[in-house]
């Protein structure tokens, strides 16, 4: 299997092949989010670039989630924190989701053959998934264009567990991300809560949400985007 | 110290600061070899963008030095491995130098204060030279546009120096490069042969450059640039 880390939204490979799976990482929220909301019971994340269009797309069915600078847009039911997609919340509906990051990578991984969302939560399962693939490419978000500590770790763990399945070729991301992920393993609370986008968050009083996303390997669900929806793979 | 590291030639600031101190680091292999070549007595080290900005500025008392893909440019006196920057050969001349991702991340950073040249060999005394300066950029060329593992661990070490000398502020990127260096300290060599373009230098037989540029901390050397050439730093 050989693995490439790309680091952010804005430096994705300029095609992704359509023999390779991507997975989409936005630790602090976005992935973390769409876990929580599918083992919530929620049947389907559906990603939008902008609000306008979570707007035209609401219907009784669903519930509009997002963000803009962290924060729950005005008239949405949901921001995006994982804490509040809950089986009260979420349980049975559709929720689509707008935040900054998350769906511009999701955008641009667009020509893989899978698209998977992953997470510190979810990473066991998705390399799990992600057995006997040739080839995978790590699609860290980012922060607004810049490298994003948290994404990069989740990366490193995936690694991490692809590595102990099977022969790994890395790329230089991803001997870097692998080491990042080992020099914090067991303790990643601590290191969100130094990053740039952690510090950002405990700001404006998400720290809860930071140790949700931090904890290892803990939820089973991996969301794949078919047809525009983020939702449970059948794997 | 509030420390940075940039990932590529191409994902510099849009603009570097004048309060700012940039630290290049091609660790394969240009300024481990501008180290050399200070370090064996040449009075200064000129780097230029292309071959023909070398042509031009040779003379009786200059030598030529470079690489294009690894090899020495035809009819230059030397090509890019710190092996060949001796005392015999370099000791009292100045050497005109021209590689591919090294020059292209010096203009990028032409903005900052003062601009050295860093690497695995003189991380300590680069880590020296730094002290009292409150903001650091720690600017890595990378290998044609893309993430490189030996500089990046290169950062980590002079950020490991620096921050056993005082406290620091570091980005993202900083502490994953740090991360990076502690778990592979006293077996860099390890780690480079296993980066990308350690790869590709070892096909093409420069092993012996990759033992060379990843011993730590063995030159006292810091290049600075002055006035467009590359001499020793006066601190």
């Amino acid at each position: 299997m050989r693995i490439e880390v790309s680091l952010t939204a804005g430096s994705l490979p300029e095609r992704v092949e359509d023999d390779t799976t991507a997975v989409v990482l936005d630790v602090l929220r976005a992935t973390s989010t769409i876990c929580a909301a599918l083992a919530a019971g929620c049947r389907a994340v559906i990603p939008v670039a902008e609000p306008a269009q979570a707007e035209a797309l609401r219907h009784h069915h669903r519930l509009l989630g997002g963000e803009r600078d962290a924060v729950r847009i005005p008239g949405f039911d949901l921001g995006n924190s994982p804490l509040e997609y809950t089986v009260e919340t979420v349980g049975g509906r559709e929720v689509v989701l707008t935040t900054t990051n998350g769906t511009r990578t999701l955008l641009g991984v667009a020509g893989a053959r899978r698209v998977l969302a992953g997470a510190v939560v979810n990473a066991r399962a998705v390399a799990a998934a992600l057995r006997g693939e040739r080839e995978v490419l790590l699609a860290c978000a980012g922060t607004q264009g810049r490298f994003s500590l948290e994404d990069f770790a989740a990366a490193g763990l995936i690694i991490h567990h692809l590595a102990a399945m099977q022969p790994v070729l890395l790329s230089d991301t991803g001997r870097a991300a692998r080491a990042l992920y080992q020099a914090y393993a067991g303790r990643l609370a601590e290191l969100f809560t130094g990053s740039s986008h952690g510090r950002h968050l405990i700001e404006l009083g998400f720290a809860a949400d930071l140790e949700w996303c931090a904890r290892e390997d803990w939820l089973e669900v991996v969301p794949e985007m078919i047809a525009g929806r983020m939702v449970l793979a059948n794997n």
